[in-house]
């Protein structure tokens, strides 16, 4: 349940604390406070669940970051990755009020950032704790360090591509037709096990028409021959972080109008891929993907957003979408996931993780973007 | 992905939508906004993945409830038991605005309950969208009736119950001098899904000193002889209803330290399963524990909340906690589980899930309580 060791101290540096607190400050904030989930994950390396009774690093722009942590948690809390950081454990007991304490802790706050993932059930408390601050979300201050991976960071994610590589690798071994989706989906999700995953966060195999939805999961569909699969799969490391790619597989020779556009599919997912560098809009990278796409005449089948940032969560900062104006930094990753849908027939999608360098995108999938007929 | 089948329809009735618009309206709310979570689960059967893309169940008062779905999760929708409630299902696009459309569907509203684990992310973009709106738990209209389970919810919980007894069965066998807490864990989780669960939530062992702190989960720590090691388990069934149970065991003999409050908790446990019937209050329970184990002396060692609530999540109302006066009703299912802890030393637990049946509580976990020495 504790997937972060202290071996991994370069993922989780000690110096970040530090950082966050001087964003923080920054942006104007008077505080962030960060329950279970990624946010505080990132920033301290405890990775505790999400629970009813209230976990919270305060991390206030001016003073000393405290956590409020149930007395039962505390043991746990001091034996997770937080410990190294030296910031004051404040237990509370089972029928204390530990919203009322960080808020007299706190003091006068006028802009407190809540975890991106906070439940209502602990931000409608803190707004009647502190009924005169503004609440905004961590991520204005957070996003933007979480989205530029540290080289520690990139190395985990490229450990986590090569890794679902591998799956994919055996992916055209496991499509028979006769078997159902289901069957395949056990085998991989196996197979994502014994690749080295801690976790399988899911699991597409959409074939023949289910190919056409784009968030179809497993249904009791038998593979036919002719039929077009796509296969989109990902889990998460031993390190924390998460592995996302897609390809799609013919089993035996595709229908003609299948072929017609996945070419369309991989120039289109090639040009976005290729447009990566530091300094372009989020939305250019989606455009590059979706003028290829519209001028080959898809345009009205290509009905989602290009991609989505990746790193200890599968979804994150920064979102490759139209409307995204914010310039590509060094260090961004985030899936390229072109698709083409045609409903009631099939689709196709292409996905690797691209992580922006220097000068150029790196792609931290490398299977075959040909279409595979197995 | 998706645990519920059309089969349990009986355990998540289409009938229930209704009771859910009356009670929102009892309770004086507007609309109910329920986001991927249990809280949408319990009143439609989809149990949608939390995502930064909104899925949104509106249930205003006075009007017709219809969800909000991303377009591509719109034949997964499609497909899920929300499809039975003949709700209007509205699609949105990658570039549109989800809080605005429902803001502007809702029209004037007081006050709507947020699903009681929405995201930060979601209710500040509700609260901007809505900047008139008081916003509360839904959990003000939802937890009565998910509290009080139905004979199908009973039935579920009574099947979670023979499975993880089924488990405990297995662990004498496991607990074996030499052997790490955490191979003993890795047994035990295998067990878990073998005896039926579709996921294993939780597997706590905690041997020899971990045994005095009540969360520890796993580590690498060789049990010893003499050693008393706490099993506290739990997973969710394909129903969707999750299991709970912790028994306390001994590798040889205990020392007599220990042996001098085995009994005592082992007395706490059985007066406040005597005590549960309708009427009562929560605190009650936690009083009939918390007195037989202060009477011996004991009082300081028993530092968590007699139980909580279970169901469709592992935690939820009723908590069984000094100060919670609201009285028991038949169908409440919930744990009873007290604790004593000696700091450095060991520690036990014993933990039945409990039904309040019409004349006293029915307990769905019957594994021996005496202390089983391995």
């Amino acid at each position: 349940m504790e997937p972060v060791t202290s071996e991994s101290s370069d993922l989780y540096p000690v110096t970040r604390l530090a950082a966050v607190r001087e964003a923080t400050a920054e942006a104007g904030l008077s505080a962030l406070l960060l329950t279970p989930g990624p946010d505080l994950r990132y920033v301290t390396g405890y990775s505790a669940l999400p629970l009813e009774r209230l976990t919270c690093l305060a991390v206030p722009a001016d003073g000393d970051a405290f956590l409020m942590v149930p007395r039962l948690e505390l043991p746990a809390a001091q034996h997770s990755p937080a410990a190294r950081l030296g910031v004051e454990f404040v237990p509370w007991d089972e029928t204390d009020d530990p919203y009322a304490h960080v808020a007299k802790r706190l003091g006068r706050a006028d802009t407190v950032g809540l975890a991106d993932h906070m439940w209502a059930m602990q931000s409608l408390r803190f707004r009647s704790a502190m009924p005169d601050t503004e609440q905004v979300l961590a991520g204005t201050v957070l996003a933007a360090l979480r989205s530029r991976k540290s080289p520690a960071e990139a190395a985990a994610l490229r450990e986590a591509g090569a890794a679902i590589d591998a799956v994919h690798a055996q992916v055209p071994g496991l499509l028979r037709p006769g078997r159902t989706e289901r069957e395949v989906g056990r085998d991989i999700a196996d197979a994502i096990i014994a690749s080295g995953h801690a976790t399988v966060d899911f699991v597409i195999v959409a074939s023949g028409p289910n190919g056409a939805s784009p968030h179809h999961d497993l249904s009791d569909r038998v593979i036919e021959p002719g039929d077009a699969v796509v296969v989109d799969i990902g889990g998460t490391m031993p390190s924390g972080y998460c592995s996302d790619s897609t390809r799609t597989y013919s089993v035996g020779e595709p229908p003609a109008d299948f072929t017609a556009y996945y070419d369309v599919l991989q120039r289109a997912q090639d040009a976005a891929c290729a447009a990566v560098r530091p300094g372009v809009t989020c939305e250019s990278i989606d455009a590059a993907a979706r003028q290829v796409i519209a001028e080959a005449g898809y345009g009205d089948h290509f009905i989602h957003r290009t991609g989505h940032g990746i790193g200890i969560e599968t979804h994150e900062e920064p979102y490759i979408v139209s409307g995204n104006t914010t310039p590509l930094a060094e260090g961004n990753a985030f899936s390229v996931e072109p698709g083409i849908y045609l409903p009631g027939r099939h689709g196709a999608r292409i996905e690797d993780i691209v992580i922006c360098g220097a000068h150029g995108g790196e792609r931290l999938n490398n299977r075959p973007r040909d279409l595979v007929v197995v």
